[in-house]
C-alpha cells in the first residue's frame, strides 16, 4: 500500500545517477575549456567566462538560448565544435562513453552498463550495449540523412559548397538534438517562406524529441517486416503513450495557436504561412527550439501557451527536457479516472502502474515548484517584464531554447538560475531527486496511520 | 494497491455533493433577488444583472472581489444583507439549515446529516447535528465579541453609535467569515496606522481560515482544563498538520514580503509600520482578503508570491478556499519523503495515509491546470495586464478577494470566468471533481499492469 515500496531495492541506483551528473558536469567543464579556445573564435571576439560557461551548458543540455550570437561569435570550426558538444548533449554522454569504450574494443564492466541503463531510463541490463549501439547508429543515419538533404538544397542558398555543407551539417545536428542553437543569426527566420526546410526540419526534430525507445521499436518493426515472419509486432505501452501524447501535443498547439493568433499576427498572412508557422511553432516548443519566426510577434495568450508546451516538453529517453509527455498523460488520465469514480487506469488495453502514478505526481509538483520559485526570484534580481521571464523559465526547464529575446540581459545571477534549469530539465527531475537523496530509511517502525481532511 | 480502491463504498456521497451544490445554487439565486432589490440600494444606483450575479457569488463563496463599490452602492439595510449572506456563504449553508430545523424542532433524518459531513468534510455521522450548533456558536460568539469591540473602539472614528455599530458588526462578519467585503470604500486602508483595528481583525481572520475541527478541538481542550479528569487532551493529526502549514505560511509570508519590499515600498516606512503591513498582507492571503494598503504599491515579485500564497489558500473545513493547506503540506512532505528515500511519511507521530496522497496530487494538478487555462482564457479575451490577471484568478480560486484593481473591467465573460474560479474555489477541487463524477466502474475485468518510463 505504500508510497515508494518498490524503490528500493535500486540502492545502487543512487551512485549511479551521481555518476552520471559527475559526467555531465565534466562534459560542461569539457566544453566551456573547448569554446574559450581562441582558435574557435571569430576575429576579434573577446567572451566572459560566464557566457561561454552559459553557452557550454545551453549545449550539453541541448536546449539553445543563447547569450552570444553563435554566427558572429564562433568561425567554422567553433561551429563544428558546437555540433560535437550537442552529440554528447543530445544522445547522451553515457552513449558516447559506451561507444568509444566498444570503439577501443574495452570490455564494458556491469557499472557502466548500470550508468547507461539509468541514463537511457531502460528496464534491464541485458543487451544495454548493443541498444546504445543502436540508438547511436540511428541517430547518426538520421543526422546523415538531414546533413545530404539539407546541404544539397542549400546550394541554391549559399555561394559556395563548403557554406552549403556547413549550414546543412550544423542544421541537421541541432535540429536532430533538439539543439536549437543555429548559424544563420535569426534561427530559421530566413526560411520563413520555404517549407521544404520547415518541413525536413519538422522531421528531424520530431525523430529526436519523440524518444529513443520509440525509434528502436518502430526499426524492429520495419525488421519484422521484411523477415515477414508472421507475428504482429506489439509496441509497449510507454511507445503508444508517449506517441499518443506527443502528436497530440503537436495537434492540440498548431490548432490553438492558430486560433489564438488568426485575427493577429496571422491577420494579414496567407493560409499557407498560417498553416506552418503555427505547425512549426508547434512542433518547436516540444524541445526543438528552433524559430521561423521572432516569438515576440505573438500575442500574451500565445506565448502563455507556448509557455505551458514547453514546460511539459518532450518524450523521456529523447533530446528533450520539460516534466515529460508521459508524465503529463498520467497525469490527465488520473484525473479523468478520479473524475470518473473508475477503480484503476486503463489504457491502451494495459492498466498503468501505481508507482509510476505516484512518480508522476512527485516529477510535476517538484517541476511546478521549481519553475515558480525561479520566475519569483528573477522576478526579484532581474529588471525585466513578468512575461519574457516565465516565457524563458519554461523555454530552459524544457530545455527548448526559445526566447522573448532576454537571455543576453540576464545578470550573472540570473544567468546562473538558467543555466540550473537547463541542467535540472535535462537530467531530468527525477535525477535531480535521486542527487538530493541520502540513504533513505526503511520501515524499521511504524506509527499508525491516521487520515486528514483534504482540499 | 490500486490508486482509487476505497473510494466507492461511498455511493451516496454523489447524490449528496450534487444536493450541496444545488443548494449553494439556490443561495446565489436567493442573494441574487436579495441584491437586486431597490430597498438595499443607495439612492440612484442602477445595478446591471452580472453585477448583481458577480456581487452574489463573491459573498457566498466569501471571497470579496466586487465589481462595484459596497458602500456606494449598498444602503445601510443593503449591507446587512450582504453580512447575512456572507454567513450563509462562511459559516456553511448546510450548517444554517441545520441550524434552522434543529429551531423549528424537526427531526433530521439520515439524509440530512450527510449533507452536513460531505460539506464540512466529517468522518462520522454520530453527533454531527450537535457538531453543527457548536460551529455556529462559536462562530456567532466569536463574531459578536469581535463586533462589540470593534463597535466600541470605532465610536472614536465615526459620529454616530449607530455609524459605529454598523461598521463594527459588518468589519467582525466580513473578517471572521473571511469575506473580505468592505463598507469603508477603500478596505482597511483608512485604519493603516491603526494596529489595535488591524490586530483584532488579523485574530478574526485566523479563527475563521484555521479550520472549524481546529475549534472545535481548541474548545474541547479547554473545556478539559476546566473538568481536569488528569487525561492529556491528544489533538487529531489533521490539527496538527494544518495548524503547523497555516501559521508556516504566515510566518513564511510576512518574512518574505518583509525582504522583497524592504527597499522598495517599506524603503521610507518605519519598523513598526514595516511590521504590521507585511504582517497584515501575509495573513489575509491566507483567505481574508481585507487589506491596508493598495497592492499595486508592492512590486512583481511580491505580487507573484503573494498569487502563490492565495492559491494554497486556508484549511480544509474552513471559510477559505484554495487548494488548502493539508493538500500542499502533503505534497511538500511527499517528495522530501521521496527525495530521501523514505518508504513512508512519518510525521507527528503518525503515518499520512496513502490514499491522502493520491488526493493531494490530484486536486493539485486538478487546481493548476484550471488556474492556468483560465490565466490563458482571461489573456485572451481581456486587454488587461498578464500580472493583474495572474494574480485576479489566483485570488478568485483562493477565495481570497485580494485584487490589482480589475474586477469591474473585466467583461462579462470575464466576470463569469472569475464567478466560476470563486465558486469551484468555495466548494472546493473535490466537490468539483465529484460533480463530474459518472457512476464509475468497478473492476470487472483487469488488464496486465506495464510500467512506463516517467519524467
Ligand atoms: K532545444
Ligand atoms: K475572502
Amino acid at each position: 500500500m505504500h508510497l515508494f515500496s518498490k524503490e528500493f531495492k535500486l540502492s545502487k541506483q543512487l551512485t549511479t545517477i551521481h555518476l552520471i551528473v559527475l559526467y555531465y558536469l565534466l562534459a560542461v567543464g569539457f566544453s566551456t575549456l573547448l569554446l574559450s579556445l581562441p582558435i574557435f573564435h571569430q576575429d576579434g571576439v573577446d567572451l566572459t567566462f560566464i557566457d561561454i560557461l552559459f553557452t557550454a551548458v545551453s549545449a550539453i543540455s541541448v536546449t539553445g538560448l543563447t547569450v552570444v550570437s553563435t554566427a558572429e561569435t564562433f568561425n567554422a570550426y567553433g561551429k563544428i565544435a558546437i555540433t560535437v558538444i550537442l552529440q554528447f548533449g543530445g544522445i547522451g554522454i553515457m552513449t558516447m562513453g559506451t561507444f568509444v569504450w566498444v570503439l577501443l574494443g574495452k570490455k564494458i564492466g556491469l557499472r557502466g552498463r548500470q550508468l547507461i541503463r539509468v541514463d537511457q531510463n531502460s528496464k534491464t541490463l541485458s543487451g544495454l550495449v548493443k541498444l546504445m549501439l543502436q540508438i547511436f547508429k540511428i541517430i547518426l543515419l538520421i543526422e546523415l540523412v538531414g546533413t545530404i538533404i539539407l546541404s544539397t538544397y542549400f546550394l541554391t542558398y549559399y555561394d559556395t559548397w563548403q557554406e552549403a555543407l556547413l549550414h546543412g551539417f550544423f542544421g541537421a545536428v541541432s535540429a536532430t538534438t533538439n539543439g536549437g542553437f543555429d548559424i544563420t543569426g535569426s534561427s530559421l527566420m530566413p526560411f520563413a517562406n520555404d517549407y521544404f526546410v520547415q518541413f525536413i526540419n519538422i522531421i528531424l526534430i520530431i525523430l529526436g524529441a519523440i524518444g529513443f525507445p520509440v525509434l528502436i521499436e518502430i526499426q524492429e518493426l520495419l525488421k519484422g517486416m521484411f523477415k515477414d515472419n508472421g507475428e504482429t509486432y506489439r509496441f509497449s505501452l510507454f511507445t503508444k503513450l508517449t506517441t499518443f501524447t506527443f502528436f497530440g501535443l503537436v495537434l492540440i498547439g498548431w490548432l490553438l495557436i492558430f486560433l489564438l493568433e488568426r485575427n493577429a499576427f496571422f491577420a494579414d498572412k496567407t493560409w499557407h504561412e498560417t498553416f506552418f508557422y503555427s505547425l512549426f511553432q508547434s512542433v518547436t516548443s516540444r524541445s526543438g527550439g528552433l524559430s521561423t519566426m521572432d516569438v515576440n510577434d505573438f500575442s500574451l495568450p500565445t506565448l502563455l501557451l507556448t509557455s505551458v508546451l514547453m514546460f511539459i516538453g518532450a518524450s523521456p529517453s529523447s533530446v528533450g527536457g520539460g516534466i515529460r509527455t508521459t508524465t503529463f498523460a498520467i497525469m490527465l488520465l488520473s484525473i479523468y479516472n478520479y473524475a470518473k469514480g473508475n477503480s484503476s487506469i486503463k489504457v491502451f488495453g494495459r492498466e498503468i502502474d501505481q508507482e509510476d502514478i505516484t512518480r508522476s505526481f512527485i516529477v510535476i509538483s517538484t517541476a511546478s515548484l521549481l519553475v515558480i520559485s525561479s520566475i519569483i526570484i528573477l522576478a526579484t534580481t532581474e529588471s525585466l517584464p513578468i512575461l519574457a521571464i516565465i516565457f524563458e523559465v519554461c523555454s530552459a526547464f524544457g530545455t527548448t531554447g526559445l526566447s522573448m529575446g532576454i537571455t543576453p540581459d540576464l545578470s550573472t545571477f540570473g544567468k546562473t538560475v538558467i543555466m540550473l534549469l537547463m541542467f535540472i530539465g535535462r537530467i531530468g527531475i527525477f535525477s535531480f531527486l535521486f542527487l538530493l537523496r541520502g540513504k533513505g530509511t526503511k520501515d524499521v517502525f511504524r506509527y499508525p496511520s491516521e487520515k486528514v481532511i483534504i482540499g
